[in-house]
């Protein structure tokens, strides 16, 4: 079997911690196919779109795709940000964005979460309107039944594979009754049809502080998006930060793999850019092409490398970003 | 000087809380007259209303007003928030949550925070709406210039009194372009007006990952409302939790200083509730009066019977809720 991958740079460090990624793939003994597309602010230059449709149509194809990262301009208006309308136009409903606790001094200990975060609508879905001259703005909150339960759903069916076999559904249904409310009932509801999870509930706010007092208590987190967005990156700085922080964005039909850092334009082409997130994010993928003892072993290279300081100056090591690709190749030889 | 204060004990640990900031307060030699009031379920069962219009005509008599907590009933449809009605009806429109390290091990150290906090609108306001039969839920989050003017100018005026002149407002502009847009822009403007002040920004979900990685580095955090529900209990956790931190809802007429923990129906009646958050509050209501003298005696015995340990189990100490109150009233003589 050959794997066809859509490879996505993007701008900034995008392209070289993609790079990092793909050198760690063609490692392993598996058969590869590259279709390398443009996405972000480069692309917007250059096309007029910093989402191409020859993008959409690469990621259609693939069997999955490696996205790196991309830029914000400031000041460009109806500039949709190309991350979004990937997530929506391809209907990548589930972002799992895995914390893990890494041997490290910067890492607590025993933290190993999964938060599962609805990728297409909530605040997300770019309906907003001015009012009253501008002096008010008006943005929409969606929340639907069925985005609730084929998310709760998938948040269930990754609890059933882990140690800890807890789901916590989180919501602010205190204050948003119908909005969050509909989210909370009918994630309950699916909640019931496995009774072999722990399955509770927590607000908003407590989980931001029960994340920092007891983030070993937490199994799969799954909630709306934005919330998502922010206990994930809230998550993600218990055990090291953006540097190492990976995320899948699936959908039925295909899935997009992306550190969650953006793309440091003042680290370009600098050799600083930390690669592990991405080399975690292709260990995702790894994973949802039914390598999953590949995956696995590419995890665990990753805590190898970090022990043994085998890592860029962020996490306390000297090497550039290939280096630590190789490093990793290097110990994958070993497992 | 005859202080008129209106005392809202509430639910659950409530009234306990409150009594033990009463006799801190009646330990001063300050003059007070207390308007107690009633509020929460309790209230709700006894008069059909969580906030009767008796209470909101106390609020407005008195000089301020010392409100402890208030449970939610689990399913009495259109049972709105009194703490919400309380913030709107009377237009308390700045919500501040200090957050400062506490001499105790699970306090980081250096922190010296303000989350100034949104009160009045956002998806607070209370419009929502069922489509498509129940299939969609739909919630408007509505950002005016008015509020985050007026907000942002809380926020400098707040920073000129501390060590760190910083302000760091708070959105997510790159994804709610128009409503949390509005908020930065106007927000940017009236600090423009502040040159003596250091004035940045932050996306949401970064501001969550550096309050774990930096929080000595925040001075005042100034956002809308939800993100500062979520943000300010993030923050509270970094220095005790919730058994300490205190709040003021502040508005152009008068103010509502409450303890942001909840009324812990559990620990209710047991002694055992922290009444350390509740008497922070009444030390933010002393400055609020104009006593800041006091305010600041206050705040130091809080620290002072940390350290001694002269604290309730939470916080590792044997002491009931009443003998902290004893505890700081005797420590108050020395100061
Ligand atoms: C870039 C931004 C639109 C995006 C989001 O808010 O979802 C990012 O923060 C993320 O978490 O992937
Ligand atoms: C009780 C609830 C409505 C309230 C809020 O969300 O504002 C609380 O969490 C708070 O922070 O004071």
């Amino acid at each position: 079997k050959i794997y066809r991958i859509a490879l996505l740079g993007g701008d900034g460090i995008g392209p070289e911690v993609i790079r990092a990624a793909r050198r760690v793939l063609e490692a392993l003994p598996l058969c590869w196919e590259w279709l390398e597309g443009e996405i972000g602010w480069g692309a917007y230059q250059r096309w007029g779109d910093p989402l191409p449709s020859e993008t959409l149509t690469l990621i259609r194809q693939a069997d999955a795709t490696l996205f790196g990262a991309v830029t914000t301009p400031p000041d460009v208006p109806n500039y949709r940000s190309p991350v979004l309308r990937m997530r929506q136009e391809l209907d990548l409903f589930a972002n799992l964005r895995p914390c893990r606790s890494i041997p490290h001094p910067i890492s607590r200990p025993d933290v190993h979460l999964l938060v599962v975060r609805e990728n297409t609508e909530d605040l997300y879905v770019g309906r907003e309107r001015l009012e009253e001259n501008g002096e008010t703005a008006v943005a929409e909150m969606v929340i639907t039944r069925r985005a609730s339960a084929r998310i709760m759903r998938i948040a269930c069916e990754q609890a059933r594979q882990r140690r800890l076999p807890r789901v916590t559904l989180v919501h602010k249904a205190n204050v948003l009754r119908q909005t969050s409310g509909l989210f909370r009932r009918v994630a309950l509801e699916v909640g019931a049809e496995y009774p072999d999870l722990q399955v509770d509930e927590m607000l908003v706010d407590t989980c931001a502080m029960e994340l920092i007092r007891a983030p070993q208590s937490f199994g799969v987190i799954v909630t709306t998006n934005l919330f998502g967005d922010i206990l994930s990156d809230e998550a993600s700085m218990l055990v090291g930060g953006l540097g190492l922080a990976c995320s899948a964005n699936i959908g039925e039909h295909t899935a997009v793999f992306e550190p969650v850092h953006g793309s440091a334009p003042a680290l370009a082409g600098k050799n600083l850019a930390n690669p592990l997130a991405a080399i975690g994010s292709a260990a995702m993928m790894l994973d949802y092409l039914g390598e999953d003892r590949w995956a696995r072993c590419v995890e665990l290279v990753i805590h190898r490398v970090i022990a043994d300081r085998q890592v860029t100056p962020d996490l306390g090591g000297t090497l550039g970003t290939q280096d630590v690709a190789e490093a990793v190749i290097r110990y994958l030889q070993y497992v």
